[in-house]
């Protein structure tokens, strides 16, 4: 407090005048931060941060950074001080002043339009309006994929390959599709999976999923890369609300602990420790994605570009996206040996592994004695052509079904349907993961948002069980269903 | 008959007092109800009929309700009398001079330009026809199915796995392709699945059904929601015309028994119990039927509505569609050991059960002793991805092909043309139902078109039949089908 | 001679007062026919007749019937005599004057826009020309298939199914692709399967076909329903040239006796009796072709159609389009130990059974003795979903491959290019037909057209056989193809 | 030297007396030839040279020949010697005034709107812009396949049946892909596969791939088709670079061995015989390309044709294309017990067999102790439906796995990602080929886009290899793929 009564405050001129990479300032929220020396450290590159050297930030660095980022990340004498009066004046006025981008019009108008909430019928009927209203930037960062984006429709696909062999003549009036995730009660057998970057689409962020989950109650897992801060997510939680923490392990091992210990600390009850992501999967649409936009803006009349200009290759720091800044001091040289057994030293939180992708690595991860397992491959945003985790649940079942007596079983990746959640539950999943969908909801309509499809998904799941002639997901045995050797219709909007 | 002398009758203006939850009136046919105790009853919800409290309901009431409906759910005190001349006369006049909507201006439209019937040479050429002339709602009700609607794709695709092996140089000049359902003779191994709400259609409704099948004649299955009573369809059935019907069991077993007790008196001669849809399918296309035509008419200058009016979800009462009212009082909890026993005991009618999805399930119902089952998911109605019905069929062939020595074997779901027909015979069906091509040929041609259909049919299945060397039901064996390993083109309007 | 002296000629008034069912005559190339009593008896129906009743119809008879149908089905003494000269004049300025349709404006342009003959690379190629100056009712009736055509694309698309394992470091330069047909030599392994009707796509007719295929030469096969008579078309051939012919066995035994018995002194070479079309495929789009036509043709004023009009069922008495007339009165009841026995007491021709469609009957028909089959569904013409020839072939390899001992093997249906017929050819048909690319290429280009798809088919075999280390036919064996169990892409124009 | 100065020059008007077969002279770069006794011998075809006979050749002769064709090919004598200024200065004067054509101007227009390459992120984004950039003759000789190109589809999609069962929790910080191809080391497995013509899409031609791919390196095989003298571009190499010869085998041995010896002189390491190719493919795309141009010019008041001139079949001396002019003197008659021995006798270079296709030849090859083998059916552009490589990989996996162990082995076509190389060295390849992205990326952006693509692949692999638990190409073995049985999504740009 007394502190800030010593800060000098400054204006823009002085601001501007560092605008080098040998002294370069930026303003976030009025205030005044020397990154020069930050430059390399940053996740992101320095280009990005170079972009706007002298300048105010706030617009980009908001979306995609919690609030704390800059007291974790920057010593506090490199928190200059404030913008004086005239130049945070100016400053607001500038913003409010500037010329609104097409894609920023084209998102305001959507969000007039969007349909009532009682309209939306389905998990795709979110997604279509959901695209409506997020930014191009937005809507690439969640829905992008790798490469070509195979991995992510074939995890989807992957669901139309099983069919049911419904049950007839069992009695269905009282079904209740509850279940336990390590223990912890949920109504039903979905959970929140781990996305990043709430912001991105709705200015409440992760707070949405967190109040919208509320009333199931289901359990949300956050991501260590949430743009609020984990405290900040968890205090508007309910009181015996669950929450769970997928952890993206620092390299270095102190700085992971730290971590763990605070999300420990905030009353986290679970660490899924991801090991698909230690190196960003090459998410094309999303690395565009500025392009696409510049594209847009640019005059018709601009002059061509020389064949020099165009040969020249500028390779910049960050050809990662939006994502692959998030996970770069990660850690890559995780083993069973080193890292399970320095994870389990450090909390007595339950344990699941996050990324499995193959039996041989499900029997690996039993004997290392962790409590869950999720099959997952990244929403497909990670290796390309990795095996759908449906399948891979399908050839732990035909395989190795003793997997499923050592730990908890879960999936993520395609998940759309009360359907799909019943066929992953019959092979021996004991809850699914969803994070797109939630992603999508709470952008389009905040917090009802993550509510709605929260009922969408329990009536669906219902439907199904009682069409089945199931009332409990103890009924949901390996015998409803049946993996046929046709090329079934795929969704229209898969 | 003396108690009409004494019936007061009613202005539009007292009417229009009662246009509340606590007391609601409504108009029908001119004459004046009180269903204020009834709302909370009502299978569709109280939602849909408040919307017409103290107005005329005419309407939305009668293409889907049989006019037996209120005598049989209404206490007579209800009925409340009828509309006095100057209201009824004011009634008839605003329903003359009501603006068409832009669907029944389409309808009316599309009625002058359908094809001769000459011209209509499949039953493609008929939904087609059918998809013109029908209302959006209607349309939206008939041809819709589950969630996405891949079941219902599914069930007409597989017929396109299943080849034929033709034989050459057998005599066929003398084809016979009659045989018998449950003992009673039908002219091809056809018959009307149970298909509800044939007035939503055509005025005249599952009349045109009873009349168009006379002649051949084919067998017709009517259902327990049919939009006529019982009574009047098979009162329009010629003298030796069997007719059987689909029994959805009430919850409560009175009044369940009370409805066998009134088909057999009236002279149906088989129940088809419906086991697969114990709790209504999830048809989004129908659900969302109201809200294209709300859009369709909406003006563009419609002001934008407020994010909190977008964001409040007014979950109605019916969620269901069209179709899940029908079925909301049905029994839910309906065993193999309580549900045939009690309908055995009620009555000597032959039983055959209708939904088995899969082998398990036919050979319970073999144990139980019941007369037939009829392979079905409902059309893709109920739970999606259940497996198609004649991959079921093809399972039972190959592994409990006893199953067709205890009891007779029926399908439906998907069929289109003679060749399904007769893969489904070589496979081992008794017979085949088709539900859909019905609605579709009496919407557009009444009775005429019912007619048509079952003659198309006919030269189909003998004209294959005879290019395949058979030359009766008898003739038609596994050996003459092959299920490929390929996946073969689709019939380009599947 | 000298009867035509005594014989009257006739105005057209006297024709025109023969309009009616009882009295029914013709005009065809100005001469006058009473074809009263021939109504019933002819195959296409007393319909199509009568609407020429009175009046001149040589534009419709013409491109279907062989000009000695009326020699060889009406009595002399229905041969009433010419039109007088008036008349005949008067005939020929109003057929001058005659509007041109749509469709004949659309052929005319398309005649003089076609691609010079160098430029057509491939069978595709000719077809997608041919489509260009066929009229709409020769397009429907060579293109189309039964029902909804899938056995049709089925055909050709399982060709796609078998790769090459090619061999290299084979000497090739010396590539001799000849072989011989029942002991004919033939320039290349392929024959012209019997296909009706050539004068729809081309006044020469056959004769476009015999002299095509002259050089190479390719021997044909040609059908009872040519449009030419038999002795027209091979009285065009050259002195060595080889013809077989396709026989469609008339009901009447002495009938039939007399067609073989005539070809047999015409000089055809070989019989190969039909046994796939013992009764009409459903053409649908052949059927409907008039009616398109009629479409187009049709004022957007004319007036609406009533109810009435519309529902009642005008069932012509041919509902099979051009083709099914064509065998009305064919043998329905041929056997294996009745017709084959028949069949060589009348000739010592080889015989050869066409339209075998499974293992089993390949087994019967060795047995029977003939001399050889050919594998075919009639192009998917006849019984739709009837399996695909190569499949069909690909069986017999694998379950009885002593078949191709016994008997010379040929398949038909879906052949385009080389690599179709080295397929089939290693699978171990000795020869393939091709029936539509035939029609085609005369119908674009007359018999130069011939000449130029015989020529593409020996370069694509040769360079076929080239590149997979193949030599000549006895080179090509079982060893180089593979049947691959994923589905390959398909040619976009299939 | 001395000769030169006694030469005398020539004028237009001379040339242009020379024009026919019996004396054929062309102008290519201002020096006059007599091609007339080279008629007969010109592999294109003596038609395409009388084009040109009495004019200015060198607009087409160049992009396709290299400079010293003629040297080798022409005996001096027929250099007749320079046009006079006059003659030189008109045909300068003639080229620039010439009007550009449609596709001329279309290529100008995009070589300006290229994108910077910075923006390219995959090898498809750079085929797209190559597809811009190149003349229509240019695309469609590099892109072009054989028949309906469905083998160079089938080549890549083969890739999509591969999925990956990516390892976890191993540490691959340190990641190194490369590897050594016949002892060379590769800085990734992965090298340029003969590509012929590189001057048709970039003035520089093969130059831009030697100098693109100084840097990594990687290993070059350079077509004996190639548009530079195999002097030139090895002139252009680093002092370290490799290159590798892809030797198309000339009929006359004495004529092939001067070959062998002048590329063993100037330094080439490795002979790829070229088997696959012993006669043209049917690239039907590149032959039909100047037809599309000349229609694309045509004015639409050209008068039409006539029947006869349309009906006249032109057979033009080569009907190959672009590319089956160079082979038209290859041997055609090699053999395993010939062939390779021949070669071993003339070099001590390592001798790789190109173009093998099938298990038994990669024994066969093994056998006969060549160094290694490349599986390939020459991208598609040979015999169609020639098995996919990744599949032949697949099958030596299963089947004679020895073969590994005997030789190097390598496959191209359709190789597009770094997860399909990760795909084919897991199986077995010791390397991967690619050659249109390679002529691609040069037509583009000349050296700077080939280096693009090198390190796009290298991001890509190494990417692949650390999500699936892999630092050095030892580490890539079968058990991380699978091959699925189900039809994965295809990449949309295919």
């Amino acid at each position: 407090m007394l502190s800030t009564v010593t800060m000098k405050s400054y204006s823009l001129a002085e601001v501007a005048q560092h605008n080098t990479r040998s002294s370069c300032w930026v303003v976030i929220h009025n205030k005044v931060y020397n990154v020069t020396d930050f430059l390399p450290e940053h996740p992101g590159g320095a280009q990005i941060i170079l972009k706007y050297a002298g300048k105010d930030a706030t617009g980009v660095y908001d979306p995609i950074h919690p609030p704390d980022a800059l007291e974790k990340n920057l010593p506090m004498e490199k928190h200059l001080g404030p913008l004086n009066d005239d130049a945070a004046g100016a400053e607001a006025l500038a913003q409010e002043s500037r010329p609104r981008t097409k894609d920023e019009l084209r998102v305001e108008a959507a969000l007039k339009q969007r349909l009532p909430l009682h309209r939306i019928l389905s998990l795709t009927d979110m997604e279509d309006e959901a695209k409506k209203v997020l930014s191009h930037k937005a809507w690439s960062y969640y829905s992008s994929a790798s490469d070509d984006e195979i991995t992510k429709i074939e995890n989807a696909k992957a669901f139309s390959r099983f069919f049911f062999k419904p049950r007839v003549m069992r009695p269905v009036s009282r079904c209740d599709p509850s279940t336990t995730i390590l223990g912890y009660k949920s109504r039903i057998p979905v959970f929140v999976s781990g996305a990043a970057l709430a912001k991105l689409g709705h200015p409440l962020g992760e707070e949405n999923i967190t109040r919208g989950v509320a009333s199931a109650p289901l359990i949300q897992m956050v991501s260590s890369n949430a743009s609020l801060s984990y405290e900040q997510i968890i205090s508007v939680a309910s009181p015996n609300q669950v929450l769970f923490f997928q952890l993206y392990k620092h390299a270095d091992n102190s700085i992971a602990e730290k971590r763990v210990r605070e999300i420990e600390r905030l009353g986290y009850k679970a660490i899924f420790l991801t090991v698909d992501a230690v190196v960003p999967g090459n998410r094309e649409r999303d690395i565009k994605s500025p392009w696409v936009l510049e594209d847009a803006e640019r005059r018709s009349t601009d002059a061509p570009r020389s064949s020099e200009d165009i040969e020249r290759d500028e390779e910049e720091g960050n050809t990662f996206g939006t994502a692959g800044a998030l996970i770069v001091n990660d850690d890559r040289d995780m083993t069973w040996e080193t890292t399970i057994p320095w994870l389990r030293s450090l909390t007595k939180l339950p344990i699941v592994v996050k990324g499995i992708q193959c039996v041989e690595d499900a029997i690996l991860a039993a004997n290392a004695g962790v409590d869950g397992i999720l099959l997952s491959n990244h929403g497909g945003r990670q290796l390309e052509y990795s095996l759908p985790p449906l399948e891979v649940l399908y050839q732990i079942r035909r395989r190795s079904p003793q997997v499923f007596d050592k730990l908890e079983v879960y999936i993520d990746g395609g998940i759309q349907r009360g359907t799909d959640i019943m066929k992953a539950l019959c092979l021996g999943a004991k809850a699914v993961g969803l994070g797109r969908p939630f992603l999508y909801a709470q952008s389009a309509y905040g917090a009802a948002g993550v509510a709605k499809i929260t009922r969408i998904l329990e009536r669906e799941l219902i439907t199904a069980m009682q069409l089945a002639g199931a009332v409990s997901v103890s009924d949901l045995t390996p015998e409803l269903v049946e993996r046929v050797d046709w090329q079934p219709t795929i969704r229209s909007r898969l």
